[in-house]
């Protein structure tokens, strides 16, 4: 690969979208070369005002041998469904690719169409991707393919549980993870649910057994710690741009105790430049929005620990691990371009 | 009438709707006893489900005669264009009709066409309607057929303005009317610009030059003070609910004072139940909100005087003075209800 | 006690006070003729400028004997260790109090001084303050000379759980109470944390393992069901001015059902005014934010019940519950005043 | 010089020290070697929990000599009337100074005195401090000692009017200066008009007549066009945490156009990185945040022009600039660091 690394992204009007050219745009040895999408040849900043005067490539139908000859790597940023007919099309022409959708995230077909109700096409790079989660499988990422970048709920609940899991310290099949987003995770689409006055002053759960981050969360625990975990998994809404906030309840095992929690943690993160446990003032969605940090706390309540993670659900939650996972493929510093 | 007035709500699934739901239910004198729609047949407390449990009445079509056997009066909220549809249906029935649409409120059909796009169909209950703005035409609403519900804006220009205009103390041709809403205002409907993560953490100015209540704001002056005026009106998009916030910039004319302006306003609304006159803390929507108060100061500033008005544009600005309208219409008292 | 209830709200400078006079100005039976507090002597409109015209009375030095000749009844807005002060004075004069602090919600004393760090000094009238949950404990109430209005948190979490438990539908000793509330519950004093740009934009739990509503939730489940149980309570806050969302994890008993559950909730609720069980949209704060209902939902989760129930902190979670008590107190119907 | 310049943050436990740090700690030539304070000496991250891991200096107190031996540049972040204590001492010592507060903006020390109430102590340095509006006094700035870092307000009228004052585009006379702002502006002290229920869902003017920021709009744009000008200045709070909107109202002179203003804002801005000039979708906050973009339209409307403009009131309106100013005064490119 040559010295600035050509990026692409393929869906180029979503949040997400944004949200990475926000941060390449900064990124010290990135160019942005590509910007794909079937739904439009606007200008990218009518689609996004803010990118005005920041970037001026226009917005090409999505041709991957095109796309081949002027990027290195490409940021698939449309829907589930659509990601499994274009991922196999840009790995064919030699390019890296990084899945934001979640078309690659669960290694069992039949669970992916359970979930997601619709069949799985691409058996076959799905064997091979990777789970783009780089504080706990950086070596796999470095050498991918495909990464299935993970999901933003599920980011904030697996780092911080797989160590507990792994070292035992927890009862696997007793995990509550009750957690809240701000409305940015629900994506660009205007839908009444989240049309300004329904949703400001609001607060709900939602998807209370339906949400297809459950199967995520408990699988991405296993590939973390090895063992199955039972996960009771219910997301609600904020009245905010950005964050979120998992309150997870679990079971300490008997010899556990917090200072073994903290250890688990040190030891699996000791080296992870975004994660970051909190000692004293508990984590807060405000503490990491428009950073790329998670930040971890565990309490101890009766006979029960509290577990609080927070972190941006575009950054850490989307693009910014999907950057880390870039700079991963590209030998760059994990953290480089993401402080 | 009967002692208990009995109100139909025809377009029943619009914000307009559930405010006056809100009020209606809780006025000692009214019962609600038709809602209607043709858009649908679903309970309203699915529509809107704060009302379960509160009203139970089937949502029906919109058939003039049937309404007219269970009502006396109906509030007309379907959009503009189709309440000059169905106004003339129900006042050939025997109904008094409140219409929160703009199709009755510009007495020109020439200035209506130009600003709504669209030809005006009748010419011949337009000629008749009370523009309905309690606080200044009180006495012709009471016997009204056709009261015209003023927009939200206008509402907040009108009422500070035309004592000051009626009694010579400002330049009527060099009135600037900069307001803010919050987003109920621009109705029920999930249109992108709404979607709450691009209002959220916004606050912008929309429709320069181009917004309807321009044209009403200056009528309505002229109604209430025999004044042709200039008005340049930009209005704004605040992130909230409920609110807008009127700050007018008038020249005051050779002798007037601070003090001339506050004798013409208590002059004029001394007996008006929902005006209130702030000499100490300056008017806020904070303090109007979820009431059918509009709060009014005024400030010299140099040469200028600077006015500030504050109302909820739901209540004051639409369903609040819609029922005001109701009251003189019934022979209540024009508060009743409203506290 | 005359036709029209004299009401006095002592402590009238806080946010509970503000919401009591919103209803109370609206109520049919109610006049509210004494405002007292040792902390000002402004008028009462300069402290909440929404109140301007709308209340004309001065606020007054604590004086439970000048109290007792203008008014029948005192809601005590005063905060706790204060309320336990005043209570006795107020008693002794002949008044009926309505208390909105702690002081008198925890029977023990010695679990009052724990969570609350002070001396209990008032047990004489502790021994037969009411727990003033309407919808559970309506008779008692009616008796009472002294109510201890329940917490915002705790009505929410008491009012789903003591039918369940009573029942033995769930196990007792197995309850999490993940609660959100909206910042008016955190009171007008102006602290750091709740700084406009601090709060806004941002979710966090707090006060994990350290909150006063989880000994009263305890309390009241066992006043409520007769049965001991073990409650994990953390609250969090969120960007919005009011509202209380409570997702409660519960697990079922053997031969608990769905249907059986709801059935429990019918049989205790089926007569209160303002307990909606919801099986179609799941509850949310918008559909009981201004109002003094509570919606209630419960939903099957793998092993698991998922409970939602949601109120609005001030009035249901504090002074429209207040007024519940007061309507029983005064022999009219529990609803009056608050629809 | 040296390759890397170090700076310094004198005053560290503001909300513009917070932004400072944000941006220097990614700017690639700028290392942060001294955060002072008399205020403290908690670790910046335990008053800025966001920093935890990001930086690690103690806060120390102010000491000019110490500053001096580890710092080039000191960004001088303490209230008005301590900067003029501060400055003196800092640039005695060799340091250049950029001051964010108003001590040295105002050129005539009555004025400041008139509108600060406060004698100003240091007429010394304010006569060869520098106003720091890189878009229009670049050359001057580059070899400043001491720089007068612009108000939000003023950066944001400023910047449109002073390229039409000067080329006789629009009356000098008249120009209103409409103005909203996110709360961040307010600075970092609780006080009870900002508490989160206050503030929220509310939208007020303030200080109407009495801001500080008029004479400084007037001052800055006499400076950039050589014209004495009358202005109106109202501002008014957003409920939200950042952003600036500027809404403008002004009488274009005889032959000016609307072309000639895009004409001379190209001509006065072509070189400037963070100026926009929009001619498609019109500014919003929105599209500002968090970038050092000040965005601007201007618009016919009957004999008026309105101009709207968007800047970031913590980044275009105060670190963003002061680093701009930073980058002149180093030799650096003005844009290096905040892309």
């Amino acid at each position: 690969m040559p010295d600035r690394l050509r990026a692409a992204i393929v869906g180029a009007t979503g949040y997400t979208s944004l949200e990475l050219l926000r941060w390449l745009l900064r990124h010290p040895q990135v160019k942005v070369t590509v910007l794909a999408s079937r739904k439009t040849e606007q200008p990218i900043s009518e689609i996004f005002p803010e990118l005005l005067g920041r970037i001026d490539l226009p917005i090409e139908p999505f041709e991957p041998k095109v796309i081949a000859q002027k990027a290195d790597i490409a940021f698939l940023c449309v829907p589930h469904a659509t990601a499994m007919q274009y991922a196999p099309e840009l790995l064919s022409v030699g390019l890296r690719v990084i899945d934001l959708s979640a078309d690659y995230r669960l290694k069992d077909t039949r669970l992916y169409e359970k979930w997601y109700k619709h069949p799985h096409t691409d058996a076959e790079n799905l064997a091979h991707a990777v789970y783009g989660l780089p504080d706990l499988f950086a070596r796999q990422i470095a050498s991918a393919k495909l990464i299935a970048n993970p999901g933003c709920y599920t980011t904030s609940a697996i780092l911080p549980l797989a160590p507990l899991v792994k070292a035992g310290l927890i009862d696997s099949q007793d995990i509550i993870v009750n957690a809240a987003s701000g409305i940015s995770g629900a994506g660009r689409n205007p839908v009444p649910q989240h049309h300004f006055p329904e949703r400001n002053e609001s607060f709900e759960a939602y998807a209370i057994g339906t949400h297809r981050h459950a199967p995520e969360i408990a699988e991405g625990i296993k590939l973390g710690s090895g063992k199955e975990v039972g996960i009771t998994f219910v997301p609600h809404l904020v009245p905010m741009d950005r964050g979120i906030l998992a309150t997870i309840y679990t079971k300490p095992t008997v010899l556990a105790t917090i200072d073994l929690a903290l250890q688990a943690w040190r030891s699996a993160y000791g080296s992870s430049p975004f994660v970051r446990i909190r000692t004293g003032a508990p984590p807060s969605t405000k503490y990491v929005i428009n950073t790329n940090y998670i930040d971890m706390a565990i309490y101890q309540y009766g006979n029960r620990w509290v577990i609080i993670s927070a972190l941006d659900n575009m950054v850490k939650g989307a693009a910014g691990q999907a950057i880390e996972n870039m700079n991963l493929v590209a030998g760059f510093p994990q953290a480089m371009g993401l402080n």
